[in-house]
């Protein structure tokens, strides 16, 4: 319900954008040029892919006047009616890997910029990656304000990808099961995780991942949240399912190790406790908010102490 | 919940497939050359991109001596340990778009056969636009089982597309919100429907969608199911929202008209009655199931006579 919903809690990071996307503008080429041509309008300043901050808040740039609307996507009008856009970068060299900083940004600006940042790298990235045609190899060319490109030779149109993928907890009896990559930091745990494929549903794709990684085989999916997560463009589809039983196959290829954690583990996690079982995922991923969910909703399977 | 719970309902086309999708064959070649050399080994016959149905079922052919490998995609292992494959296409020619063959399939064979043929679809269609790699237009190659193609001159590694839709119904007072897009048949209502786009959650998408449609602001936004939709490759993701008022300012570049409709002619239409108030969306479409749930969940805004 993010987004739409009035909510105590902090909101998982890049969500809560406020712009408005003005989708009618991106193919109004007299519009989209007033938009770019408004003294008002603002440039988001990256760094490549990386944010910029400054006193807490991302930093945006008046466009000069030389500056071609061609080479800018159009991420919205922010509340204060100014037309933001971002500047399409043609060589972002090897570095497409997200830095600690991208990641440690939701902590030192508003959601909101969060959310502007997110949507902005996912769509210059996406940019960079895309130069040429996949159909014909031709060259191609931002059109529709940087909201799609079109090949100059055989005229094919390509849109920017968001790629739908799973993250879930598998509950058995009062206890949710937490896995960990071989390259995260020593101790983290989080929810199981993959991309949704062709020609399934999200439900499938949950069972499917939980079953590949750790030989659970579940039922009840139940949506629980979703994030946008640029990096560099999923879209975190968060569930929670019930497992038939806690007998785990772990797939060491693509996870390291697996267990299955009682509530006062993950509140103990969740609590940043020394002696957890456990290190929680930072509070900008959408699996702290889904372990934050679960701990509201669990039956615990015996009385606690 | 649809492939993981029994239900007495239909499925949505291309829910439900049986597949075991065998992620650790398509990485490793051995199994994978093992897979394919298999007596058992099938391969799903397409014209182009449209179904073939033989007497009630999709046809499956005997994988040729001389066939090769790097020409297909491992779509999975039947329930009869038979690997299936499909074989990639160079040249789909100009006729992408769905035929009424390839809609009307899901009347015509099981569902486990509609959704194989969707996973199919959706690859095929991905490979036959995707022999270029659109990072610097070198020729690429299909890799690890047609899951990827991988680029011969840069490297780069390209994966399937899969494109979530948010589709959905806006409700007020016990009505929902019913659009018709200009090239429908005529009397042809569904819900609302759109991509959700870089940097926003599908809570996000959803009421940006009816916004930029038909002027409504909806808040509250509750997940109900999702689809594979095959045409060529999205994820429908189709939820209800609660509408702040009824007022409409339809975008007529988007929607041809749009009305609020009440439970009692939502079941008129899903019923076929001639003089419903509109013609509903297929079976197959998963805007029949998301209206045959809210008929099951609504609240009359008044006593029915």
């Amino acid at each position: 319900m993010h987004g739409t919903q009035k909510t105590d809690r902090p909101l998982p990071g890049f969500v809560g954008g406020t712009l408005d996307r003005v989708d009618h503008v991106r193919t109004n080429p007299a519009l989209l040029a007033q938009a770019f041509a408004d003294p008002a309008a603002r440039r988001l300043v990256l760094d490549g892919l990386e944010p910029v901050e400054v006193e807490g808040h991302l930093v945006l740039e008046p466009i000069g006047a030389d500056a071609q609307m061609m080479d800018h996507v159009l991420l919205g009008v922010d509340r204060q009616a100014r037309p933001i856009f971002a500047r399409l970068v043609k060589d972002l060299g090897p570095n497409l890997v997200p830095t600690p900083r991208s990641r440690a940004i939701a902590g030192l600006i508003p959601a909101d910029e969060v959310a502007l940042y997110g949507a902005a790298r996912s769509l210059v990235h996406w940019h960079a990656r895309h130069p040429f045609c996949s159909v014909c190899g031709g060259a191609t060319q931002a059109v529709k304000a940087g909201w799609s490109r079109r090949c100059e030779t055989c005229g094919a149109e390509h849109f920017p990808r968001t790629d739908p993928v799973v993250i879930m907890l598998a509950e058995h009896e009062g206890r949710v099961l937490l896995g960990r990559q071989h390259s995260w930091p020593e101790g983290r745990y989080s929810a199981l995780a993959g991309f949704v494929e062709p020609g399934e549903t999200i439900e499938e794709a949950v069972a499917r991942e939980i079953h590949e990684e750790a030989g659970v085989r579940v039922h009840s999916v139940r949506y629980v949240m979703s994030q946008p997560w640029p990096f560099p463009s999923s879209l975190m589809i968060a569930c929670v399912a019930q497992a038939q039983d806690d007998a785990l196959r772990i797939d060491e290829t693509e996870i390291e190790h697996a267990f299955w954690c009682d509530a006062d583990g993950v509140r103990a996690a969740m609590a940043g406790d020394s002696d957890a079982p456990f290190v929680a995922p930072p509070q900008m991923a959408v699996a702290w908010h889904l372990l934050d969910h679960w701990l509201g909703k669990v039956v615990p399977a015996a009385p606690s102490a």
